[in-house]
C-alpha cells in the first residue's frame, strides 16, 4: 500500500544543469516538463535562482537564473499538476529577483546550504515563506559533518525555520544504507514538525538503493532525475523510482518515451553516470570536482593513478 | 570492524561469458586472474562445466567447458591465494568430466538450479563433495518462487545437502532491499549448518545495495564482477565491493588497473550494464531474455513500446 504523503521531485534540469552551465534549450526543458507532468511527478525543479551580478548570462544558460518569464515559456499550454521548484544557494541569490508567490509561476524554493551556513539558510527559507512559497532546506555534503554540528543544525531548523522539508543531501555519493538509516532516523526524531527528504548521488550506484532506504525509514520527499542525469555520476533515476512506488497515479511511460527521444541523443553530448573516477571519489568521500577534472583530461581512464593521488595527497595532512 | 568469514567471489568470466558465448581469450582471462589475485579476492569463478554433447565447441568458447588444462593455462605462474570456482547447471554436466579434486585445479563447484530442481542439485552437490570439492548451490530466479516451495527447498537443503553455501540469486534483478532482508533472514534461520550467499543482478542499479543489505543480515558469501560485467544489466561491481569491505587484505587498485586496461576497450565490443530495457524487465520481474533480444533489434531504444508489450501480452493470461 502506498504512502499518500510521499512526494517525488524531479530535479533533472537543475542538477543536470551542473554539467552544461544550465544551458538546456527551451524545447528540451519543455519536453521534460510535459513528460514529468504526464507521469504525475509532484514537483519539477527547473534550475537555480542565481544573481546575474555573480554569474554572467554570457557564460550560463537560462536555468542558472530561472526568470519567471523563462519558466512561463516552458510551462505555458501544458496541462500539469506538477509544481515548479527552483533552488537557491546561500550568498548567491539577489532577493529582489524573487517576486511574491502570487506574481510567480514558482511554487517551491529550496535553499541549499552546508551545515555551517544553516543560519543563512534559515533566514532565506523564512524570507521565501513570507513571500508565500513552499520552502525546503537542503543540507549538502552531509557525509562530512560532525555529529554535534548536525544535531545542533537540525535542532535549530526545527525551532527557527519555517521550511516544510529538510533534505539530507549525499553530495559526495559516499553514504551506505546503514548511514542513510541512521541519518534519516535522527532527522525524523529531531524535526518533529517537518518532513524529511533525501537527495542522493550515484557515485557508488547507491542513489536508488539509498533513496529506498530513506523511504523505509520515513523520508517523504525524494529526488530523482530522468535517466539519472546530474552532476558527475548523477542522481537517483526517476524511472526507477516510478517503477518502485506503488501510488497508482504515477505513470512511468511518458518518462520512458522522454528517455528514448531526448536522453539517448543527449548522452552523446554530455557524459554522466557511473564511471570509475566518480566511484573512487564516492568511496573516498571526496567532492567529485577532481574526478570531473580528470574526465576532461587526457588521463581520464587512468584509474589507479587517480586513486593513488588521493592517498599521496593526504600524506601531507 | 570487518567480518573474517565474509568471502568475495569474482564471477566476471562466468557471468560475463553469458554475453559472448564464453569466448574470452586466454590473455584476457589471465589478466583478470592476476588482478583478482593481487586484490586478494577469495574466489574466481572462471566459467561453466558443461557437457560437449549438449554444447558445441565450435559455437562456444573454452569457458563454457572449463577443461582443467585450460584453467591451468590461465593460472600457471601467477602467484595467487584465490581459489578457482566453476559453475554447473542441473542436467547440463557430464559427471565424467569432473575429475577428483586432487587431480584438478578447481577448488569449488557451484551448482545452479531453479527451486523446482533442488533434488537434482542436491545429488550433484553431494557428488562433487564426494570428489573432494568445496560446494555451493545457487537458487536462481528466487523472486518468482512461492513461499511454501522455498521453505521446503531450504529445509531439504539443510537436511540432505552437504554444500557449505546456499546462494540467493536474483536472476531478474527484481528484488528490493526489504525483500533481500526477508529472504536472507529466512535462509539464515533454516540453513543453520550452512553459510548464505547473495548473487545480484543490476537491472535496477540495486546489485551493490542489495549485496550490502544481504551482508547486513548475515550473508557471508558475496558475488561481484569487474566493472559489473555480466548478463544484461550485469552484476554487483567488484570494485565497489572492494571499496566498501573493511578487511585490510583487499586491495582495490589491481582491479582499477584491470578496468582501465581491459574493460574500457571491452565495453566497445560487448554491451552490458544499466539500460532501460533491462530496468523495465527488473521492474516487471521478467527474465532479461526479451530485453536482450530487443537490444539486438532495430527497436533497441523504443522503451515505451517495450514496456507496453508486457502489459499487452499479460492481458491474455
Amino acid at each position: 500500500m502506498y504512502r499518500e504523503k510521499l512526494k517525488v521531485l524531479d530535479c533533472t534540469i537543475r542538477d543536470g544543469g551542473l554539467m552544461n552551465n544550465h544551458d538546456f534549450d527551451f524545447d528540451f526543458v519543455r519536453a521534460c516538463f510535459a513528460a514529468v507532468s504526464a507521469s504525475k511527478v509532484d514537483y519539477m525543479e527547473i534550475g537555480y535562482k542565481n544573481s546575474r551580478e555573480l554569474f554572467s548570462p554570457q557564460k550560463y544558460g537560462a536555468w542558472k537564473f530561472c526568470d519567471d518569464d523563462d519558466i512561463r515559456r516552458v510551462i505555458d499550454g501544458i496541462e500539469s499538476e506538477t509544481r515548479i521548484s527552483v533552488m537557491v544557494d546561500v550568498d548567491r541569490v539577489n532577493l529582489d529577483d524573487v517576486k511574491p508567490k502570487k506574481e510567480s509561476p514558482v511554487d517551491m524554493i529550496r535553499t541549499a546550504c552546508y551545515v555551517k551556513d544553516v543560519d543563512k539558510a534559515i533566514f532565506l527559507a523564512n524570507h521565501f515563506a513570507d513571500k508565500g512559497y513552499e520552502t525546503a532546506v537542503n543540507l549538502m555534503a552531509i557525509s562530512k559533518v560532525l555529529e554535534t554540528d548536525l544535531n545542533e543544525c537540525l535542532e535549530q531548523l526545527e525551532k527557527e525555520c519555517r521550511a516544510q522539508v529538510i533534505y539530507i543531501v549525499d553530495s559526495n555519493g559516499a553514504l551506505y544504507q546503514e548511514q542513510i538509516d541512521y541519518l534519516v532516523k535522527k532527522a525524523k526524531a529531531i524535526l518533529k514538525s517537518k518532513e524529511v527528504g533525501i537527495h542522493a548521488h550515484n557515485n557508488q550506484q547507491l542513489a536508488f538503493g539509498n533513496t529506498i532506504e530513506a523511504i523505509i525509514h520515513g523520508a517523504n520527499y525524494v529526488d530523482g532525475t530522468v535517466y539519472g542525469l546530474g552532476r558527475a555520476a548523477g542522481n537517483c533515476p526517476l524511472e526507477l523510482l516510478l517503477g518502485f512506488l506503488k501510488n497508482p497515479k504515477f505513470d512511468i511511460r511518458p518518462v520512458l518515451d522522454l528517455i528514448s527521444k531526448e536522453f539517448i541523443p543527449l548522452r552523446e553530448k554530455i557524459e554522466w553516470g557511473y564511471l570509475i573516477p566518480y566511484a573512487v571519489a564516492g568511496i573516498l568521500d571526496e567532492h567529485p570536482k577532481t574526478a570531473l577534472a580528470l574526465r576532461n583530461s587526457d588521463k581520464k581512464d587512468n584509474y589507479r593513478e587517480f586513486y593513488d593521488s588521493f592517498a599521496s595527497s593526504s600524506e601531507t595532512e
